[in-house]
């Protein structure tokens, strides 16, 4: 046998075991786990973990969003993600109203073809104006496109029988639907409130999308995918309310998933108290909820409620953040996740005691492969793409604008202290990211 | 003491006891309860069941729906009640669009004071264009409404931060909200989806309506009342998947309340077999659902989940009805239950082993009188209004359009065979039925 | 209409109700409840409440406990009760081996009949040497016994087997099961190895008495009714964990009634840090528990978990209580509650805003009379027992052994200050106690 | 790299993956995982699945109860085993009262060492005169024995306190208890009941042990559990009511893992109506019951809330099943199971569609290794013992006494078709069973 890469040494670590074995890449793919492999190019992984590369299926580069683009493109935005341990993203494309769903996903496929260093997907939205074209979600799932996100909240928001439209369709093409859930009529109706009566903070981002209202439509949304007979994932849960809905539906046998986001894990409310644009900077919906919250949150992961995290990465400029400073609700909202995820994970999940390092790598690495039907991601086995990191368990990162590598300029966790780095990112059997430095081409990555 | 009237020798039946002893009047009064009682004017109710008079609070008389108009009038309408055993109705007033609450609560009162026989009292509707009248909501309270209706289907309906609005203005005047709980834009979606693949019939009135989008109703709109802390009472509920949600919310110590109507409860999809008109005829919303649906409400009701009966009376003419052959949903929805509805539940509820004497009172007088406030009513007791009701607990009346007093021109029960029905009606002291004639005299109902 | 006596300007608390009206009294009977009632023999209640005598199901008198005996008799023990607006009691009897139910039945009824000032009834206790006696079962409910006292702990318990024995036996005969339900193993073992580990003072008696060991017995016995197809009632539930067994119980279906006593809900395990003998005088059996525990109790009573609120009154003198100063498993378990019961309920449960005073006289009076078939008793209507409680809801008493009237010497309650006592207590008919006068005659109680 | 053995071709299948890959044996362990391997000695799996060997956690080899021993020995039971796939049990070992737990298991150890075929473990059975040996559960699990097998049920049950005891050991030292449930005092007496009655056919076997009183056992060793602070692992569950308690325990946080087994899955009650000694052949507890409760535990198999599937081998010849023909209590309980297991759970489990192919590899193999600490058991995993079997998901086995490789002399699955059969077993390396034929030596097992 012989290898294009070995890597040597290492503690394999997998959503079902931690073990020690080499590992023989060739052709981009895993060829071999022995306990010992020779070669002739081998990287020594001793002393560290070796995870299937991480799996963001949550993320938003170069995303037009009203008169606002958010910062990271395909290229920075990969990058980053590489440096973080990231492998595979998953993106969004939306239709034109005179556009098919094909046409819409050849477009945004070929933009990211182009910049991209690490291998992607794309989520389909259904838009209002795609109600019409829901026959041609078929052909959609047959282009490699196979789940469809539904927002019930914002202007792309899609009332409760077109979800059920949506779902129908989805469900026949084998499709599976996900959602942005929290409900939109009264949330606008707490903000007007709130704005009238003078709170226009960004405090009152938070105070203005309750917990309960968050929960509400994810169980409406439960109800209306089990009246349709289909699965359903729920993108970026916030608070133990929502949490309990999804957990009480699987108990009674209804198949619904959820995630959540390093925001919801890292950060809380207090961040709001910072003076002037630094308060509206981490701005993003769901909003960042309480300390309470936040720790049951890790409890819920804890416990296996949850199936994914992801970084729904959305990031603005702080001069763009800044034009919300008299009026919480016209921040663009939307944080710069994509690069401190994996890490993050490690540091305040596995280290701090609320996961195993097994765990972690099934929420960031294995089941986001599998829900999204990514079959040759995810896990260290022979055949699948040699997607991996080498992980550093002890280096000690602290975060910024300028250790990470994100474009926004800005980051919510400033001088948050990450203990666990990764050291190599290999994708496909190519090392892109090896001691601080990218060798990942531009344009290199593939739709999957 | 001397007495207006005495009823004696009857079993007085209250919502916790049943008992013998003598009752007697004045002044219209509950004046005196005691083993022997003498005087000259004197009803013999040996061997008849004394329970407190009927109290239907959800009856829609003469009213404007479309281009429709309800068939009974306040007159036919409480005539009919009283027939049945009621002696109290609440109906509903709707504001114009330039018409304060109390106006319009003026208008509808001395309408119906003019012609009803027995008394009364009124919901407001809080329509779309209500909500910038919020701050009336309190004159509406001090005006003697205390209970507002909100929908969530029909043109009426409120979206949800309406109803949040809605719900915090009446919580701080210490109302009542009651809610007609459908998810009207899923629902419609399937309506449309019915009658464009051709299903035109009335049986595809239920299947356009399915449970599962009731009970998610139902649990929103418990949400957003848990949100604004609020009590919410949910009328006409149909499915067991209803209730269910309602029961769950009570275990974790939110007030909600529900109702449900003997059209639930003693009718089956089966109706909608008929054929023509007939077919049509018992549309109403929520719709009659299936024999397991309706065997599992008296369970639910067996169990003290629900916490009213009412009739939501609200027939139409068996010509209007027909407009809506060619398409279910045309046809005017609601059906005549406003007379049957106490000994109807007596018969199918009482006789038939679901309740005992004291659940059906409690469900049909007592806990209806004391969710909505009205203190004189409901109950047999020193110092209440003589409202009462000789019940003959052998009496057979076969139900038809000639042996009921509505004005329909049909009933959905027709042959349904009743054991158990009032011999005399009696309102504030005064003998409003005997013996199958009516003495109450138009008008002399009071509004409360 | 002449009376025996009236109860004038009262105002009448009933479980459901609270109103305003004379009560007439004739026979010893409640004759007629009127808005104004005339007669030579009144008592002016102007300013009070009125309500049903209170009844206690749940006493031990004259009790031989091994080598103690409790230390009120049926005279002294009944005279506090009526100080304290309880104007029935029921007790206990418990065979000797070769003794049958209906032989130990007339020796106990005898006893008591001989003493008592107010009327009473007896629960049968089945001791393991009456499990052969089982068909006599029927026999001691047509004398008159219809409530069977079951221990799962003590010399007296029954094992699993035995206790669906009695289940069966009890369940044909039409009769209800009540039982003490601790795990008496564990407890055991827990109290041996305690002791053996040098902890021997009296807050090692809660120790030993785990929560979650009383709800695993209330779990396990609502089981065996189950499989026995019987309705069971529970003794003196001391914490949140035993009572949620009951509530799911009941929300499964099953019939199952709860009690909690005084002690539960008016002390703490602080009693136990008291010096000497002080420390070892509220040892009772469940154990008094934690301030949290206590403060769920409430909850769960006023959301109406409960179903009965008795005394459990068992106390012994400071003398024999002081036996156990060593070890506290020697100490004799109870305590005296059966004067300070009807009024603390009021004022810790009304006044201090857990209970409604329908709740109040609910878990007092009218269920046990309801649940123990105590027909003529519970309630103020036409054609009851005229045992009434004449009640000054602003009179304030500080307990303390002189100012209660039981014999024990001593009160775990001392110093605590209760708002609301009664002022006169009527006994059919009769006026037993009035301003702190006893005039109720040795003897006069019947059994009921 | 070279290999003793290679296994080429295959599709592994493990509880998280199902892929194409060779298999590399060298030292009795697994040395690489690879897309091809090379070598000299190789087992062709092509078309075949390839499982890590089954384990089996609950088998009763030479075990002397009262008069009898149970069929197998450790010889023919391990043969049998190998013939169906599994590669390791676990048996168990009890002390004579003056023996030590070490003592004990050095015994029992050597039996089984000197005839196993496969390797093996212990569990160390807790006697009642074992309570006082409690300080030497450390050193048990240091000798190797971390389980400890409790009964509530049979002459060597323990008391709810002892159990506390026990528990209390166990967790100290990290060892796992393990629970037969059953409720033994009313078990027995409703056995001596239904006996007496004349009830004394093999049905009544089943019908003297309700579900409802293994369903309370199961509960109240969870709370004992709870208590105690330790896990729980509950053998043999036999009925949705039992593993209901489990599931809804860890709903709320408790560490509850459950059993079953072929016979509540592959048999109903049903068995019991065949004639003379056939009826009582299939006597075991917790009994086999109706087809409703066989097909709920699939569908709670399905939904992932058991852990394990274990056979409880414990077979008696004909003639001592006969000694009980009189009387169902008399018959010495326990079937033979051991051999079918395995292939069975895939033909009726995952050809029936209730299972995928990972979850029965999970059930028969992972998760039983994981929760035992069987480190290198239970997976396809570089470093793990190459205990491994080539299956044939095509082959049909109807089973019967002589197709078996168990030595009662009957089987209750007689005539029972499975389709899928191991094809090949492999021990640490080495082939023990292959196409019908048993290589495996006597003795060659080892203590793990």
């Amino acid at each position: 046998m012989s290898f294009d890469l070995i890597i040597k040494n290492g503690t394999l670590v997998t959503a079902s075991s931690t073990y020690r074995a080499d590992i023989g890449i060739k052709g981009g793919k895993i060829s071999a786990i022995a306990e010992t492999l020779e070669g002739e190019n081998i990287i020594d992984a001793k002393g560290k973990l070796v995870t299937p590369g991480a799996i963001d299926t949550h993320v938003h580069l170069e995303m037009p969003i009203g008169k606002y683009t958010s910062t990271d493109d395909f290229y920075t935005g990969t990058k980053a993600a590489a440096f973080g341990g990231t492998t595979t993203i998953i993106d969004f494309v939306e239709t034109r109203e005179n556009q098919t769903f094909v046409e819409a996903l050849e477009m945004r496929k070929s933009l990211a073809k182009k910049r991209s260093i690490i291998d992607f997907g794309l989520h389909m939205t259904i838009m209002p104006h795609d109600i019409k074209k829901l026959d041609q979600v078929q052909a959609a799932v047959e282009a490699g496109c196979r789940s469809f996100k539904i927002y019930m909240a914002y202007g792309n928001r899609l009332n409760d029988g077109e979800i059920l439209l949506a779902f129908e369709a989805i469900g026949e093409a084998g499709g599976l639907p996900i959602v942005h859930a929290e409900n939109w009529d009264a949330i606008t109706t707490l903000i007007d409130k709130n704005l009238n009566e003078g709170n226009r903070g960004p405090e009152w981002h938070t105070r203005s999308r309750p917990a309960v209202l968050e929960a509400e439509a994810v169980g409406r949304v439960i109800d209306l995918a089990t009246y349709a007979g289909v699965p359903v994932h729920i993108f970026h849960i916030s608070c133990p309310e929502a949490i309990e809905r999804v957990k009480n539906a699987r108990i009674q046998g209804h198949f619904v998933t959820a995630e959540t986001c390093p925001q919801y894990l890292c950060l809380t409310d207090e961040v709001f108290e910072a003076e002037g644009v630094e308060g509206a900077l981490p701005i993003c919906s769901p909003p960042i909820r309480g300390i309470i919250d936040q720790m049951e949150l890790w409890e819920y992961l804890s416990s296996e409620s949850f199936h994914t995290i992801s970084s729904d990465h959305c990031p603005f400029t702080v001069g763009e953040k800044a034009e919300g400073l008299d009026a919480f609700n016209k921040v663009p909202g939307g944080v710069p996740s994509i690069e401190m995820r994996f890490p993050a994970i490690y540091s305040r999940g596995v280290r701090d005691g609320f996961l195993t390092v097994n765990q972690w790598v099934d929420l960031c690495c294995t089941t986001p492969a599998w829900l999204f039907g990514l079959e040759n991601k995810g896990d260290i086995q022979v055949g699948k793409d040699a997607d991996l990191v080498v992980f550093d368990p002890e280096k000690t990162v602290v975060l910024s604008e300028t250790s990470l590598h994100e474009e926004a300029g800005w980051t919510p966790y400033k001088n948050m202290s990450i203990t666990g780095w990764p050291e190599v990112t290999i994708s496909r059997g190519e090392v892109i990211v090896k001691e601080g430095k990218c060798y990942g081409e531009k344009g290199r990555g593939q739709f999957i």
